[in-house]
């Protein structure tokens, strides 16, 4: 038997994935930027034992069967080809976050199962070959291997489609509040959503765009210019957003009380505050401050009817072995 | 003293009109759809006077100035050079429904005014003269010169970049129920968001697309498919905002309650109750049904909380004079 057991932070996009130019490799059709969130994490142990008949998998105490099985299978598998080994493994994950509320759990989730399940079989990889192991279980997976903000080229094969820092966690003190005002498992997951991206007519013109968003973010977060910042990470939300709900069939993962936040987040910037809101494919809305501000802009959430909860993270770093 | 008085209806677009590729002659983007709104209207009466030193604007009984004022004087300009009169007019105008709240009042009021200043200086024109001049006042004041369904092509030029019914207002039976969520004035109009439309990277590819959702639009109207106007009808709406939302400065109509009313209308269509969503340039829901099914929309939008008030409006004839 041989274990290791890893941790990875989701992520949350400023500039997003959504599409893919090969959904078979997970090649997406643009890049994307964004920033780990520490506190929130995955916790993997991936145990190859020669007795199992097949792979298992316990997420929170369940025992999980059917797709999300198989996607868990098909990268062990590649771990397996490159270890030359035919065990099958138990995989025990655990969240501290409310799973398929789009926080990114399967960015988390294939991060640290990328790590753990390489070191369990003795490979050493490197962070662009773990991130582009863990982008095989989930694109956005890809992001969770690198620390702080991070960037995922599209890159020209499947070869340098990996993610990188682009800045250390403690470049700028950030903090994503996130929202939370549906904590019910979302009607239509990522992976879905990314094979229907291109029936929407403005799919081909967001990736057109794409390059010019993250030049943008990328010299913002250098920079630590935050109302460059705000600006972008809102427009590309909203340009995400535009894609999915101009798709056949429609993705519509705003609620009302989103929206309310959008116009809120902005009054309160215009006003002073400042913050940013992004949303992924969920109903949260995710509102970005530096440290300094997170408390006012945590306690103004609060304070909105259709607000559950509010989580907050810092800046993560990379996954690692614990 | 030379005068004459028309009605007019506003209209509500199911292909939407928004960017112009001449924004002095008002020549949009791509072409458009809607069906005029019965029992709404704007009364115009314009009297050319040679006492008047300049035009003078009554809306409601208040006189008003400025920009609107304005363009009401580039509409008489228009008419003033085709009747070879130098003559100030006064234009009286009363609407029966909220001004600027989303209900394209500019389109009826130019609609109206179109006809009854060119008939006060005795001149006939024709129904695709009218539309193009009232076309120079408001964009879509070119459609509510025809009746019942219109669809004003963008032509190729000044000349055919004119309205013309597509089919007579008892082709379908069809009401707009139109959920009041905000009577407030809008706080960008039209005008300055057509001018806008050119900064959303998405704008390209919407009026690139806008000839299949025309095709599918028309002919949805011309053979009374519900489901398949109540998709494009959606699904143009929301192509639309995502440009709107994604221009420089963003520009944002929906509110919570818009939202909340998308949710709601998907859900009754999928439980059998017919209706589909639109919203122009404010806040306010448009939800189009067929006659039968009116009653029973107009009581569920009654019961939302946030719908201030509802409008019901069945299809309407073309401007005529009174």
């Amino acid at each position: 038997m041989a274990s290791a057991n890893a941790l990875a932070h989701p992520n949350i996009a400023f500039v997003k994935y959504w599409g893919n130019r090969d959904n078979e490799l997970r090649l997406p059709s643009n890049g994307s930027i964004s920033m780990n969130l520490d506190g929130l994490y995955t916790r993997t142990i991936v145990s190859f034992q020669p007795s199992l008949p097949y792979d298992e998998l316990i997420v929170n105490g369940h025992e999980i069967a059917g797709k999300n099985l198989d996607r868990v299978s098909q990268v062990l598998e590649l771990v397996r080809r490159m270890a030359g080994s035919k065990m099958h493994a138990e995989v025990m994950s655990e969240n501290n976050f409310p799973t398929g509320a789009g926080i990114a759990s399967s960015a988390a989730a294939f991060a640290a199962l990328a790590l753990a399940a390489t070191r369990a079989t003795g490979l050493e990889l490197s962070e662009s070959e773990l991130s582009r192991l863990a982008r095989r279980g989930s694109g956005s997976a890809a992001r969770s291997i690198p620390g702080g903000f991070v960037e995922w080229q599209m890159g020209t094969a499947e070869k340098d489609c990996f993610a990188f820092s682009i800045a250390p966690p403690d470049h700028w003190d950030m903090v994503d509040c996130i929202a939370l005002v549906n904590p019910e498992h979302k009607k239509t997951g990522s992976s879905e959503g990314h094979a229907i991206a291109g029936t929407s007519p403005l799919q081909g013109a967001r990736v057109a765009d794409a390059p010019r968003r993250l030049a943008i973010c990328r010299e913002a977060i250098l920079k630590k210019d935050f109302e460059a910042f705000a600006r972008i990470i809102e427009h590309d939300s909203d340009m995400m957003h535009a894609v999915m709900m101009t798709s056949t069939p429609p993705l519509m993962y705003w609620q009302a009380i989103t929206v309310e936040i959008f116009h809120a987040v902005r009054t309160w910037r215009a006003a002073g505050l400042a913050a940013a809101y992004t949303v992924d494919a969920g109903p949260n809305v995710h509102v970005v401050c530096e440290r300094a501000s997170a408390g006012e802009v945590e306690r103004r959430l609060r304070e909105l009817p259709g607000v559950g909860d509010v989580l907050s993270a810092g800046t993560g770093g990379p996954a690692q072995i614990v």
